[in-house]
């Protein structure tokens, strides 16, 4: 009894995210010690710690290591990026909705704790039953840990009775030309995307969502990725991919919520409405041909962006900002930048916009070839995928000079929820309150 | 010819470790507008740079994200872990030492500089040829870049004629009772360690050092690891395992030179001249049951251990370094510490000490089995792999009741050269100069 009061309590502490993982660590010493003593003197610890530590939820918003889970969108897709990710898709193995409520109802629990560097769950563990954080990420900072979810089309086949609460746009994408896509590396039922500044975080935080779900989904296929910026601006300057190339340069202004209401979120008029303040991923799981890249000259490499690589500029231009001068021609009368290059193809005519949100990736060796299998994990985020991805995709399959140092080989689309607030849980615009 | 002057003057540069990736970059988009003016004029703003960017190279050793390269060990051994790793094992494919030699004279050079932050070869890159660096790391800071390189037994082979060089100690290792290696991810005639503290350096080494062996080594198997210890004291708390316990606690002391030169490094009479101020690795790929683990009490998981998850303190202990006290016994006369835990076999009387820098590693999902494959990298360094790693893991593969949790599945030891000066280069003792 005494230990259930006060389980409660540290419950309670931890959904009002006042706790560190570091604070909820010594707390739990406390209380280790405290229960020889018997459960009334841990109850007046805590509650002198509650004192100590409370403060205005607000200033756990400043705190720059930490982005709040909850609020209108959710975190991690106009957040800026951190350096590394966790992706995971999960397929449901459960035959109905409400058991996959529950788990995003435990998620949205769990995820709010991790956000805030907290343990999941009630740390005073009882030594005869499972741990209910697995520990790994005890005292680590959040790490901006950002848990990003969404449901993929194969969610509103006929298993759940969502057929017709599927966004009439959302669907599997076509087979685009250079696709070379190997199952293992496509669909699922959900996605997790965790990203965090320390990939131990992001780990644990995958690795504790997965157990959470045991019965109702299983894992279908991971994929961890990094990127780094530059030192001496970390927050701004653009990171580079494994072709050596600045990425990232074109995207829109994230903290221009007009235009990522245009590009990037959901909007009412768009006639979903448990989409509205969401946003439709597409993940590219994009291999490199890392040793025929690394063999082809600067040249060819800045005609395939269409870029320099040193600065980032249009090829002609001298900075990484510089607008792309698509008509513009040398003395042959050649295109500056050639018009089968990336960034011409996927620029277009500048009126289809997507926001990137992509991670190097490095899995080790390709046991088959002997080469190392790198490549990009690209992630983009736009308000629709066949006005937005679909065309921009096409375009690139079919012309672009990249397509001969990367080989499309997982995909998967997936329709990310909007966000929710204390009490509520991810999700619950699609599988409903109870 | 200009050019030529130019490219000497850069890689002496280079060489002299005098500037910084980040200083290169800059370097290098002067040289490309100087080369429209003329070489001479790239010549006196290069020799304006070395003046004002020459300081005494000392300077170097002090800067705290940079591990000098060159010693009389090679960095990576005893240096204090680093964030993450790039592990890799090769098989040389050239059929003479010459080219053996000339390949370790090429990566020496290139691991001096990556260490000190630089680019590889010369910057200001020939549109016509291949860059010479792959780019991925311009502008990332040295990161406290290691790179650490070690001879397989398998070397010693009829091959090469260095039958007779082999130290008789070091030979592959007996297949242990608990083995279950599998072929890829076991052997190799030589290694590379890279260990930094950003991901992407360190991935940015072993891909350019691959580029650099292509003709002479491929790679057989890499894996890539992570380490994070608490925000509070990053430099000295220990971090915690995938299975939530802190990993290292009773490591030797690798700031007292006199443990290390009884414990880690080879000395001259052991009896293997080219040996003398190396160390000799293990490392073996376990895997962890993560999701048995997961299902398992805290009572349980501490006892396979024999220390408190929380503090890292011995079963009975309060503190983190406490001693273990093996005999102790509770009040029904059992031992505290399980005679087959983890620490207690390894510990043992205490006679036979190794230092462990072991890696978590994470690679995603096991298509097979639908869980995380994920685990310890194991590395230990040792002065004799038969008098130190093979007793201790005799003793756990027989009797641990870790390996309820962990399956190792994979397995090499190399020989890890003694470290060499500038104008040196590593494996000069096995190779021998020309
Ligand atoms: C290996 C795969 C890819 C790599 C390495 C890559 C790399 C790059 C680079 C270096 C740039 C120029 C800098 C920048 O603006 O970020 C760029 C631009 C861009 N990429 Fe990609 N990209 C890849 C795949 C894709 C895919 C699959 C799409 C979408 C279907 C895409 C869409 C874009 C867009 C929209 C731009 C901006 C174009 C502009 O308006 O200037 N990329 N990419
Ligand atoms: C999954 C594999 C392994 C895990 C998770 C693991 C974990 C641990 C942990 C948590 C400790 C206690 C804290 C510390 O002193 O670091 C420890 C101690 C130790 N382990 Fe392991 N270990 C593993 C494999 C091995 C192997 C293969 C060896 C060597 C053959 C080894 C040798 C040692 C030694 C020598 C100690 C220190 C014992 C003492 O003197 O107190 N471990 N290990």
């Amino acid at each position: 009894m005494e230990q259930d009061k006060q389980n409660d309590v540290q419950s309670n502490l931890m959904l009002n995210k006042k706790l560190s993982r570091r604070d909820m660590l010594r707390l739990a010493g406390v209380g280790g010690v405290g229960l020889l003593l018997g459960g009334g003197a841990i109850g007046s610890i805590l509650s002198s710690e509650i004192k100590t530590k409370s403060s205005p939820s607000t200033s756990l918003n400043q705190d720059p290591d930490s982005i709040p889970f909850y609020g209108a969108h959710q975190a991690g897709i106009i957040t800026p990026s951190q350096n590394f990710i966790c992706f995971a898709a999960f397929d449901v193995i459960a035959d109905n909705v409400s058991d996959i409520r529950k788990m995003f109802q435990k998620w949205t629990t769990a995820s709010a704790s991790i956000a805030s560097g907290s343990l999941i769950g009630n740390v005073n563990d009882n030594p005869n039953l499972p741990p209910s954080d697995t520990g790994e990420a005890a005292e680590l900072s959040p790490s901006r840990c950002t848990i990003t979810f969404g449901v993929g089309p194969s969610l509103f086949d006929a298993r759940f009775g969502l057929q017709n609460k599927r966004p009439p746009s959302f669907q599997e994408l076509p087979l685009f030309k250079a696709d070379s896509l190997e199952p293992e590396w496509c669909g699922g039922d959900l996605c997790v995307q965790v990203c965090a500044d320390d990939l131990q975080v992001a780990f644990h935080a995958i690795r504790n969502l997965a157990r959470i779900a045991r019965g109702t989904a299983v894992l279908r296929w991971t994929q961890e990725g990094f990127q780094r910026s530059a030192q001496a601006d970390p927050k701004s300057a653009t990171p580079r991919n494994l072709l050596g190339f600045k990425d990232g340069t074109a995207n829109p202004d994230a903290t221009d919520s007009t235009l990522m209401n245009e590009v990037v979120w959901s909007q009412s008029i768009d006639g979903t409405s448990w989409m509205t303040g969401g946003s439709y991923m597409a993940v590219r799981r994009v291999r490199m041909r890392i040793e025929v890249w690394d063999r082809s000259t600067l040249s060819d490499q800045e005609n395939t962006f269409g870029r320099h690589r040193h600065t980032g500029a249009p090829l002609g231009s001298k900075d990484e900002f510089d607008t792309l001068k698509l008509d513009e021609v040398d003395s042959k009368g050649q295109p500056v930048i050639p018009t089968n290059s990336h960034v011409a193809l996927a620029h277009g005519d500048g009126s289809i916009q997507m926001l990137r949100r992509s991670y190097s990736y490095s899995s080790g060796m390709d046991l088959k070839t002997g080469q190392l299998d790198a490549g990009l994990l690209f992630i983009s985020f736009q308000r629709d995928l066949q006005k937005q991805f679909i065309p921009i995709q096409q375009r690139l399959a079919n012309n672009d000079l990249l397509n001969e140092y990367a080989v499309h080989k997982g995909s998967a689309v997936f329709a990310c929820f909007p966000g929710t607030t204390e009490g509520g849980f991810i999700g619950e615009t699609l599988f409903g309150r109870i």
